[in-house]
């Protein structure tokens, strides 16, 4: 296994999950249903997206480049899948079928002992063209703190008027 | 206590400690002291802010709100001072630390029972002027999840050229 890049990747993949259920689970609805707008994503929907990224994005791209390397590009990823998938379900379901399929990718992934020569890999992203695995990891686990940056930001952003002048100090209103 | 707007604060406040221990408590140091350049926080300063805030800004304040009205203007707030109070500390006491004041003074808010008619009574920022209980209340709310937002941006900000072609798809690189 690559310690050195796995050992800092898998501690933010582990925890991702935990931190979204510590942060959003039981909350009132206003703020897990709240948006920036027409179109724009809810934590409710975001937490939907990263269940449908575990399915269909990284371990099965990953497996793409372990298998057939640049020569198979990547299935394209539905960034709308989740407003079909999710539906009718609760936040608390979808939270705990997100922290299931991670736990599980993960496993897969020490399963599979990657050695720094794998990390150098490369597939094909459909749109991005050459990646390597390593850039690949490093992808899913910087989209997890985005994730999280952005449910944060969507709940802040709820009382952009109710903190009615402080909100010249806080830059997440601006 | 005035339940509606109340009821939706403390979910945020109770929960801000545990988010920031789930997400943070015992990662690689690379993470914890990562800073957007020189002068900028690392999720470990911004938990020391959070700890100054407990002490000097959010029930501070209010307390001068509901003994002096506008009267008496607060105290300035030093946005520093974690610079030298956290010192020498772990994160893992810092998160403790923090852990235990939001507790402390969360027990206080909800002991003071406040009512509608006390959420408009207002207070007097040294700079922004006239401001209520209220936005006193909303702020100290956004500012939690704007920290959680900061963090979050800092960590994913550190794999920037970790995550190769695919920067162009994660606005947190932006």
């Amino acid at each position: 296994m690559s310690k050195d890049f796995l050992e800092e990747c898998l501690p933010i993949l582990t925890r991702t999950p935990a931190t979204l259920d510590t942060l959003l689970r039981d909350l009132p609805d206003g703020w897990t249903s709240a948006t920036e707008g027409p179109g724009t994503w809810s934590p409710y929907i975001v937490v939907g997206h990263l269940i449908h990224c575990e399915k269909a994005d990284w371990m099965p791209r990953l497996q793409i480049i372990l298998e057939h390397g640049p020569d198979r590009p990547f299935d394209p990823f539905d960034r709308e899948a989740q407003l079909r998938d999710s539906r009718g379900q609760s936040l608390s379901a979808l939270l705990d079928e997100f922290g299931t399929l991670r736990r599980d990718n993960l496993a897969r992934l020490r399963a599979l002992n990657l050695d720094d020569d794998q990390l150098e890999l490369k597939g094909t992203h459909p749109a991005l063209g050459l990646v390597t695995l390593r850039q690949l990891l490093a992808t899913w686990t910087a989209h997890d703190l985005g994730h999280i940056l952005q449910v944060s930001r969507v709940m802040a952003k709820r009382y952009r008027e109710e903190v009615g002048p402080w909100a010249q100090y806080l830059s997440v209103m601006k």
